[in-house]
């Protein structure tokens, strides 16, 4: 069973903002100020509650109220927008007897629509402390499964839980489109390392996967950090900490990809040797974005020359087509410039599985990444071609 | 009827390169060497064709013969793939009496397999004088239709002749992916000038086209001029010149997109008032290879708020979302950094035409852009998830 650090609770209540009677708000409640940091979109434009949460990093602010609406994202609704997010948590913050500056707004769903203010404000009477999978199912879309992860370790010798929770399966992309996450832990820390942790966290994770390569105005990963189990996160125990972030991070993005919109299968896309941290970067990215590979995906088509294109035209600095290798679920398919004489049916067969793994191996340096996609389906453009219509 | 420019003519045959008894070599001769330029691939990995015609450029050679085949692309093939396609002029010049570096070679198909140059050579003695839209056929691919234009002008009191051929609707981007065209012309003209005019064209036609945003190893762009209208082009002819060969290009890249793998429509995106020309570039970009824009285009769904993302995303240095506005076919749908109060159901109706147009006006400056675009389908999947297998 999923368990929250200490310190916390989660609330939900429906809105019917979307569909009636759904569960579609959540809130997060910290008994004490929780030291706060987030990433967000790189989108210029950008949702009413995305720069709220900015304004609020900006200046500093702990959190004790993090609210979190499912169907309307609140974006480009103009002023209007803005205004209604801050009245919605003034609401909350009388009803939770905190300020209104130590609360967050989060939204996702359509863009462009306004909230429904008034409908919001009376499902506040009704908000009843849940149980944290009810949380995670609250702020879904498109998601066909709720997304969670926990984690409890022993710092210090005292028990410090990390508790992540997550919602996207569209717009997904390297930059980390429509995508709302939540790091929660009682270990405490200062607000500069809690930044740096999770700007680095997120590179390392929500960062590297892709579903179609759009990226949405409201995508956000928060960290909220109570200070409840009484372990200080100082140099010596930063290590173990950072990595704990980090899996449950790895494994919340996972299951992003897994839920990518129509996506039959997940593909974990390996570069190995190549010139640059940059070069890796880009050579996985454009694999990772190809429609070409990702429908080939779909189709169990060990289709390496769409492989080869996309490195071809990744914006790598070095490539020496001679020197890569590329190896698709441990068989070697391309080497010296040329295709091996691999067996097209075996391993056709083998892409049949949930998971495939490409090995790209550039040979020409020592930098390595790794990124997450998944395939294009039918499903995918049957998912978007009817969003709102 | 298509007609060829003085002193050209055609030659197909079929050497079964993919589908038995399919014509799948074509040939364009000229009876005198034409002026030669070309614009390639900005994919690093080069098939073997791109590479000799590149040389060929580098080495400022006239050219007598272009060999084009259908059904393999001779990508990816190391050593031996260059040697097979120098073979195969080798064979083709002794029968036509030029030299073997006054031929080109041009290949489009499947990447990774050698040539078949056995039965291609045997072919050759089958080669026969054909009309130019047979020419057309022979060279494609996945295309639906073959693609040519013509056009006379009268310059300086002489007819000048242009004709076009092209081929190709997958793997199409702003970098003219598995593309191949050919624009012949009997106006005289120096290689300086033949590169310049056709580099500009591409910019303007070839290279503002978007179907699935990956870049093929093959692509290529050639202009032969071979002098036979007894029209030199100078400094008083060259403007109604270029706006000749550039409209042919045009029309050539509007089919290609008409023909984008599993289309239903064709979508104009025209960014006006942007900032910069690279601004405009790039949002129209952006828009154009927008998964979610186009799966919405495929479902008439007036989802401008992808729209609004793709600008958010696209890089361009000046947005201000106040200032943007969007038309969808005639129809304001966006203004004021929110939506208009359009009418929906009549809006999505329009979106039903085989051609739609997308205005965004950035509002910030005096830059203007357009590129075409097309829809993505269930058939855009299925064509490339079963290519190869």
């Amino acid at each position: 069973m999923l368990k929250l650090p200490s310190g916390y609770s989660v609330y939900t209540t429906s809105a019917s903002i979307k569909k009636p009677g759904r569960k579609d708000i959540g809130l997060i409640f910290s008994d004490r100020p929780a030291v706060y940091s987030g990433v967000f979109t790189k989108n210029v434009i950008k949702a009413a509650p995305v720069n709220i949460c900015i304004k609020r990093l900006k200046d500093k602010k702990n959190i004790r109220l993090v609210m979190v609406n499912s169907g309307n994202a609140n974006a480009c609704t103009g002023d209007d927008g803005y205004k209604d997010s801050i009245y919605l948590l003034k609401e909350l913050s009388k009803k939770f007897n905190v300020n209104e500056d130590e609360c967050l707004p989060l939204s996702t769903g359509v863009i462009g629509v306004r909230l429904p203010v008034d409908r919001m404000v009376s499902s506040f009477a009704n908000l009843v402390l849940d149980e944290p999978e009810e949380f995670a199912k609250a702020i879904m879309t498109t998601d066909t499964f709720p997304k969670y992860a926990y984690k409890e370790i022993l710092i210090d010798g005292k028990m410090v839980t990390i508790t992540g929770f997550a919602k996207g399966s569209g717009m997904i992309h390297p930059n980390m489109a429509t995508m709302l996450g939540f790091i929660l832990t009682d270990a405490s820390i200062s607000m500069k390392i809690s930044q740096k942790i999770l700007k680095s966290v997120a590179d390392n994770s929500f960062n590297k996967i892709s579903v179609d390569g759009d990226m949405s105005t409201n995508d956000s990963l928060i960290l909220l950090s109570n200070g409840a189990s009484d372990v200080e996160i100082n140099s010596k125990n930063y290590d173990i900490f950072y990595r704990a972030i980090l899996e449950i991070a790895k494994e919340l993005s996972y299951m992003i990809v897994k839920d990518g919109e129509g996506a039959t299968k997940v593909v974990k896309i390996i570069v190995n040797n190549a010139y640059s941290v940059s070069d890796a970067d880009k050579i996985a990215r454009t694999i990772a974005n190809s429609l070409l590979v990702k429908t080939a995906l779909f189709g169990n088509d060990p289709n390496w020359g769409r492989i080869v294109a996309s490195i071809g035209y990744s914006g790598a600095l070095k490539i020496d087509e001679k020197r890569i290798k590329i190896i698709i679920n441990d068989i070697l398919v391309f080497k010296d410039g040329k295709p091996t004489d691999f067996d097209k049916v075996m391993l056709s067969n083998s892409m049949k599985s949930k998971e495939n793994i490409i090995i790209v191996d550039m040979g020409i340096g020592i930098f390595n990444t790794e990124f997450i996609t998944c395939d294009l389906s039918y499903d995918y453009v049957k998912i978007n071609a009817e969003y709102t219509t």
